[in-house]
């Protein structure tokens, strides 16, 4: 079988003519994180000189620029106008020699073309959701490039199509491993919603690989796969990625020695403690006297282990705990990690519940110390997924969730494809404003999610319907 | 008696010459607030043409810019080197005919010119702690100017200059109204600090109106009046100008109507009960539960008629209090006004005492809101000082504090004198590692004090040797 592979088309025109169309085409699921993709660019320039195909040839040739989903080499190729509408185009990599299926008119390669429905690739990446732009270049006698334009546009490979029954075939084909956001994706706390625990059954006996990917410490692997069992899914502890577990896989990695001082709960602790890390104080409530109008600092007790100072969810949260944290923070060569920064946790009607990023903005200001962030967008929480499970693929990985800031923007920085759910803290007028500021401000367009989808009932209606068998 | 008043002496050379020596000076004293004082240059163009003097009389004549101290009329006006050097040059307004002592070679002003020591307007500035710009303009046929020059010139009028006894006259002569910063100045609390007491009773006796400007909410004027008095100050209430007593006087000048929920302690209970607002909630403990580890959102009392949250220093500060204040900033036109922002206070070694500014961060962060802050170095500090005292002039206050990014900053975009001490927050090695960045960033420049001394004690005694009768 062929893999498809291709970044962009371009259709050059003569030079005499003072602009020309440009046919610009993106796969998402070449793309990894935009900044280490512009960074590579910038150290193997891919020029395509507009002007340097030969004249007379010009109108009826083509050019294509695609990296090998094989190996990662980069291919530039130009074939004939003729062929690519009316025959068939087949590129073999210079590099492992895989064959890349660019046009088939002829109805040769059915079973990658759904029998013949596309002619060519520009047809098949746009049944996958993606844009294709015109744009136009202004050939010139030097070697005018494309990469300015290359960059920019894949800025805009995030496209937030409406996930439907031609996408979810290539979502399942393309991918093995499906990451879950759980607040606001598969249940609203405490009620689970429609369709999600079929679906996490549906795709474990598709052969995918689930992990629930949480930004919430209050959740331990043991905890919470004990409760995923309760309500229906038979999941593995190890199926559960959350910022207490990667706290701890962290300290390991970096062989950290020490006690602990953590602004968290008991789950901190619990997960720490497997990994053979001590949290020595900051646990639970650690109260101001109410009869009290100053806190005395001589009466306050510090450990002298402690060289970590770990921010994480806490009810208990108070001053004296930030005097603390800060103190220990002002000490030479303590580490400052943080579960998370998001700033609210799930709401409902009553109250506005803050979230770990306000007790960290606390600790931040109070301390002038900047901490190492783990969750969701940050790369550590992917880094322990792939230290966990060293087979997932960044481009055969989908993340489901529900935020743009935290799901969205992670899965988008580390090259996975991004389905967003509107049954949590996105709703589409949100989204619609999102993508409104994105066409002004480059950076928030790593907030747009590739898919987006009403909720898991519907994801689950549209796999049923690609997987029954066909009468 | 001629007042003195100069913002550049300008020494023009013949224009055939490629580049000119420009000699600019400036008095401090007529410096307001930079960002408006540009808007004025931008409003009243003050364009000195460099080569629009007679070219034959170039090298003989001398250009002078000034803004009249009486009448606020900005004055152009050229006359002779010979003059300047060696007779007398008086200049006239033309708006309010005062006189102006330009140079006094002849020794006829001598009360003036300290008997005949200073032989012109910029020996006299020098002597006052100015610094002394050689600048090179390039003359040219068409009206070139010194409008940027002089933008960028004004940002580097705060030279932190070590007090003297040269200067300390002018401090005397120049200014009727003394701000103090309190810890760090005038106490390193609980201890008083020597020669502060001296100090205040000897300004009181010279006649000074002296103010305690302090960010500190947990002083009310009552409180802290009797204090000054019990260690030696008959200090009156109304010379306390805390944090506390500006958040009252602020809601009574937009008269505000309802309740407040104020994070805060029993000081601003005190102060705002004075004006007649009524804080509902969040003063004093309110705790969570230590056997809990959820809050029960629909548990929470809500005030409907609060539409006013304030942020201010507490020692109870809790997650409680943050769930409130950020529920309340939800609602629609809900005030949010904090004291300060300063993120430590006065510290000990034991450990780091957060400041208001780090319970602040939490609710900004939760709620997504932006407060009205209201102490230094803001501007409504000040506006409650010419509320309360409305012949308070800024060209004659002078602020002494500790802090660059509070009292020093207050004093600079006040358009205040500013003194630094060395006896709290700041160290002279901290003062010259901000001397070296506000070489590269202009922001850093209003950090700088005009001038610096070691500590109150050492005010004390230039002020008693300036003050003694002569024998």
């Amino acid at each position: 079988m062929f893999r498809l592979a291709l970044t962009r088309l371009v259709s050059t025109t003569r030079i005499s003519v003072q602009s020309s169309k440009v046919l610009i085409n993106y796969s998402r699921c070449f793309l990894r994180n935009h900044s280490s993709e512009l960074n590579d660019i910038k150290q193997q320039p891919t020029k395509i000189p507009l002007a340097s195909i030969h004249q007379g040839e010009a109108s009826k040739r083509m050019g294509i620029q695609f990296r090998c989903k094989v190996c990662d080499h980069t291919l530039q190729k130009t074939f004939t106008r003729q062929s690519y509408e009316h025959g068939v185009v087949i590129i073999r990599c210079d590099s492992c020699s895989n064959l890349h299926l660019i046009a088939d008119n002829l109805g040769w390669f059915k079973d990658i073309t759904q029998n013949g429905k596309f002619k060519n690739i520009a047809q098949m990446l746009q049944a996958k959701g993606e844009t294709i732009h015109r744009i136009t270049a202004v050939p010139t006698d030097d070697q005018s490039t494309l990469e300015e334009k290359t960059a920019t546009d894949k800025m805009s490979t995030a496209v937030c199509t409406r996930l439907n029954e031609i996408h979810i075939e290539f979502v399942l084909n393309d991918h093995d491993t499906f990451l879950f956001d759980c607040d606001g994706v598969l249940w609203c706390a405490p009620v689970v919603l429609p369709g999600a625990i079929e679906l996490l059954n549906l795709l474990t006996q598709l052969g995918k690989r689930v992990l629930f990917v949480t930004n919430n410490s209050l959740k331990t692997q043991r905890g919470f796969s004990q409760w995923l069992n309760e309500i229906g899914y038979p999941a593995k502890p190890e199926q559960v990625i959350s910022t207490a577990w990667i706290t701890a896989k962290y300290l390991k990695s970096i062989n950290y020695k020490g006690h602990c001082y953590c602004i968290g709960m008991e789950s901190m602790v619990e997960e720490l403690a497997r990994e053979g890390f001590h949290i020595s104080d900051g646990i639970g409530p650690d109260p101001v006297s109410p009869e009290t109008d100053w806190i005395e600092t001589n009466t306050i007790k510090f450990d002298d282990q402690i060289n970590c100072v770990i921010s994480a969810f806490d009810i208990h949260v108070n001053y004296l705990k930030i005097i603390k944290a800060a103190t220990y923070l002002s000490r030479p060569n303590v580490l400052f990690i943080a579960t998370n920064d998001d700033v609210t946790t799930p709401q409902n009607d009553v109250a506005i519940l803050p979230g770990e990023g306000t007790i960290l903005a606390s600790i931040v200001a109070a301390s002038g110390r900047s901490p190492t962030i783990l969750g969701k967008p940050r790369a550590p929480m992917f880094d322990s997924i792939r230290l966990a499970f060293p087979d997932v693929k960044p481009n055969r990985t989908i993340m489901i969730g529900d935020r743009l800031e935290t799901d969205i923007l992670f899965g988008n920085r580390q090259g996975l494809t991004t389905l967003l759910v509107f049954s949590g803290a996105t709703s589409e007028k949100k989204l619609d404003t999102v993508k409104q500021s994105a066409e002004k401000t480059a950076s928030d367009r790593d907030l747009l999610p590739k898919y987006c989808i009403k909720d898991v009932q519907h994801l689950l209606e549209l796999i049923i319907t690609q997987t029954k068998p066909s009468s």
